[in-house]
């Protein structure tokens, strides 16, 4: 991690990566308390269905901002950025494959692109933190087990696919509290979408993730599924639009934006 | 009010309607703990923006249901339901004019048209009521009144404007618990904009509402504000699209969903 990105403001953080002096290969707990984003951009004619997907799925897509369609600078969650140059590192697909890793899209940028950032569960991981509910992906520095399961999405026009989870092991005495917690932050995936028997959602076998690392569950503790952001891009994906891109995993955007900006009550 | 219209379900409701046999003049205090919502169909060409609009501007825009264009049926809210004829009365507007008041839409319904269906306060102010929170234009079988302000909304595309408003007399010790209520519905303009002074919003004299009855504020209460739904109607006709179709006020789509589905906590 570069050197005092904790105590580093969002805006200091963006104007590093937007002159390639950032040397983090993650963004995952960076500008602690302030909004990380998932980025989805698509062509404007792509872009009504994929808007009226996000509407009918917030769970899985909760959508922290959308700009109109050329537009680079996120204005309502971080004033002055650029969605273009500020994130990490980006994957560019076409016709659904992915072509292209890079520090930047400059070249691939078009007057017809619609940029979509979405909400992230880091902001619900920092309150489960604060709460005293202690996530073990992070503890064993491993990403979250990610998996697709039988429980569908809304489709809306050319968009349709199953809903990826992210499972996390809470002892049995802090389910509840789990519950009550992430249901605070609907803009984040929010409450959970299933608690206990990963068979009743379609998962056959928790040590085989579809995405991520593999956590154990010890004894006590019940896996706890929370809608995940990979379910736009994987739905988006499927629907193999001539170009999509997306944030590289870990190396999201950071916003301006407040955590507890985004809590319901 | 039609016969039995409290005992009635929403499905009675609406066929009643659509074969010409309601004959009340409202739906309002119809099918009690069913959401209703209010109705605004766009061309395509303005779809995208309007659901961006909606997005950015969720207190005055609350999205219950989008449907994709030249879908009559409210699949999630309403299934069976038809767009066109369940709702009591219409109105179509042409580049921003009114042009028709009407008990169905099957003439002008083309292919390319997008329904937007919006929460309407009936939900909250059910809960308040269950609360023992009265408001006293239900008392007075008044409608309630509403302001423009200068809260701006947030524009996207070619919708912008203020923010319009309406208003409920609350006693000063009744004031937080109405707050904590409404809080729990966001889908269906959620906590107050503002609670007091209306000056400081841009109202010069509550007793010249923009729209809607005159109430009086009797002593011991505080002037509450929520974001209105005329709002979203008011501010795409402003953008004078060439076809607008609206319910009349007061004749309200009334959906299958139950007001306590659209609680968030």
């Amino acid at each position: 991690m570069a050197v005092n990105a904790l105590s580093q403001t969002p805006r200091e953080i963006r104007e590093l990566v937007r002159v390639g002096r950032w040397e983090a290969r993650t963004t995952a707990g960076v500008a602690p308390g302030y909004v990380q984003a998932n980025l989805v951009i698509l062509p404007k004619a792509q872009a009504f269905d994929f808007l009226l997907f996000c509407q009918r799925n917030p769970k899985p897509c909760p959508l922290i901002e959308v700009m109109e369609a050329g537009v680079a600078e996120p204005a309502i969650t971080a004033p002055g950025a650029d969605i273009r140059t500020d994130l990490p590192r980006y994957r560019v697909f076409r016709d659904g494959a992915l072509v292209k890793e890079t520090d930047d899209i400059l070249e691939e940028w078009r007057d017809d692109l619609v940029t979509f950032l979405l909400g992230c569960s880091f902001t619900f991981e920092a309150a489960l933190l604060d709460a005293g509910i202690s996530l073990r992906h992070i503890e064993q520095e491993k990403n979250v087990s990610m998996y697709v399961t039988t429980l569908a999405t809304r489709p809306a026009g050319q968009f349709a696919g199953p809903t990826v989870v992210s499972m996390r092991p809470i002892p049995q005495e802090k389910v509840v509290r789990a519950v009550q917690i992430t249901s605070r932050f609907p803009d984040v995936h929010g409450a959970p979408v299933h608690i206990g028997d990963p068979q009743r959602i379609g998962i056959r076998d928790l040590s085989k993730p579809d995405y991520g690392d593999i956590v154990e569950l010890e004894k006590g503790e019940v896996p706890v599924f929370w809608a995940c952001g990979v379910t736009p891009q994987a739905v988006a994906m499927h629907s193999k639009p001539p170009l999509m891109i997306t944030h590289a995993p870990g190396n999201m955007f950071v916003t301006d934006q407040r955590d507890q900006e985004l809590a319901v009550l």
